[in-house]
């Protein structure tokens, strides 16, 4: 019960100081000036952060091909969590079923068919076909802007259905891929300690559908392939994560055929900053009115 | 045939230069880092132009409440653009079946079911309902940056299936709705033709679908709601539209109840820069490397 009121809480104050705009949707609502503009000034962190890595800048609509999320097995893994878009492709006798169906307040939506295209529910999902093939000596380094879409409503304000993603993916050898992801966990939490959150890391899972997928989960942890930064938002006990590390071994490359200069496999790793959940944290540890948060967090952002 | 020679050697140009990423879907390409930075440098130039007006800014998500669509009659006017999301309910045992239908390479989407949300298919839809009730006085000015789904694959690369809008939306007594709309019309000419577009306006039409939809067309035209800012992108026989304005009269004001000081029902009109079509048109008009562009142009954009 606590809990809820946590969330209720922090839900009415984004609310009320115009942060958030409410839709009848939960998961689904607006971004204010100040909730964007503190949003924008943390990428832009991230990009001076990470600027002489020279990583390619590539940007993907928030759909991708709908064979690539077969290929890549979501919909065994996480079907609770895609969406797949559908739209309508018949004559004017079923536009007028449907326009009478929507009249009567009836369901329409199977009047409709599969298209093309899904959600996009990973930033880096678009990259990897782009891989495949010899990778030129040293690997490649890309990162990404992406809306991402998770079919999972809540009334907690950092779960939402649709939010963005800053996202760097690795290819190449297997101990640069770990290198770099173990460079980005440290530089990672620096980053968010700078800017005055009390953010820990730890090994993490993903939420695999049903009981084959809880133990995947498990033996992602066991193998300690997904890490978590982790911040508290809604309460002092309840750390939300706010960036998020995927060794993927070679599972992309293996599909792909994304390979080394001496032909092995090459391994991948990504990290993304879930940029809604980094400026909720900032809201709730600095206070609804960023331009009263500390000096040296308005400094990090406002340079 | 010389049309389709044109869309594939100016497709053949972005790709060759990195300006765009193709997929396998048609019209979900992604964008390189080049074609990107003009897009922001367009929309920033956009932020500048409009600066002092003061609008309100808001960001919306991809996706928007399915009630929203039901209550706009999107489904009635606009069926075959539109975009429902669907996602999976079921359990262990349904969720096996999608496994055993991928597997088999069979279609599985009859197993999902429509979720709350649609993909946003107009950038200026998520702010109606907000205006509901009783305006300040002077009405309202909103702007917003929005991706928007319209499901119409094409080879032709100004066609995308998942685009940004940079929208403004006024709302208020009729007069000044129209001045408004009549003054964002010369200023979003005099602003494309700065950047060396030969950019015209011309009185347009929405896709309203089939033979009812034909009609209403014809209406829109004969009352001038909708016009157009058009470019060569393609050819030079063939004008693309680059921007977009329509007067809704009191369209949206009657659904949502939205009424001027006097009480009588406002006004609303918007007008949209389609990013990436102002990007497209600019590449073409000015060649596929933006660091060779005339001094006059890069001025104002880079500055």
């Amino acid at each position: 019960m606590n809990a809820t009121h946590d969330i209720e809480n922090f839900y009415q104050g984004l609310v009320s100081h115009q942060l958030i705009i409410p839709t009848n949707v939960n998961g689904c609502y607006g971004r204010g000036a100040v909730f964007e503009d503190v949003l924008q000034r943390f990428d832009a962190l991230v990009t001076r952060t990470a600027g002489a890595d020279g990583a390619e800048e590539m940007t993907f609509p928030p759909i991708l091909p709908r064979t690539l999320i077969e290929t890549l097995g979501y919909m065994e893994n996480f079907p609770q969590l895609a969406g797949s878009v559908h739209s309508f492709n018949g004559d004017e006798r079923q536009a007028h079923e449907l326009s009478e169906r929507l009249r009567q307040g009836e369901r329409w939506e199977d009047l409709l068919e599969p298209t093309d295209v899904m959600l996009t529910p990973a930033a880096c999902y678009p990259v990897y076909p782009l891989f495949s093939g010899l990778l030129p000596a040293g690997g490649r380094l890309v990162t990404l802007h992406s809306w991402v879409y998770r079919h999972e409503p809540s009334i907690e304000p950092t779960r939402l259905q649709s939010f963005r993603i800053r996202e760097y993916v690795r290819v190449g050898a297997p101990n640069v891929v770990v290198e770099w992801r173990d460079m980005w966990l440290q530089r990672g939490l620096a980053l968010l300690q700078e800017l005055g959150l009390p953010a820990k890391s730890d090994v993490a899972s993903d939420p695999f559908f049903g009981r084959i997928g809880k133990m995947m989960a498990a033996d992602q942890t066991d193998q300690r392939l997904k890490f978590e930064i982790l911040t508290p938002v809604i309460s002092t006990e309840k750390h939300t994560a706010v960036c998020s590390f995927n060794w993927h071994q070679d599972h992309f490359s293996s599909k792909f055929g994304i390979r080394q200069r001496n032909h092995e496999l090459a391994h991948t790793a990504c990290l993304g900053f879930g940029l809604e959940r980094v400026t909720l944290a900032l809201i709730k540890t600095h206070g609804f009115e960023p331009h009263k948060w500390p000096d040296v967090v308005r400094k990090n952002l406002w340079k």
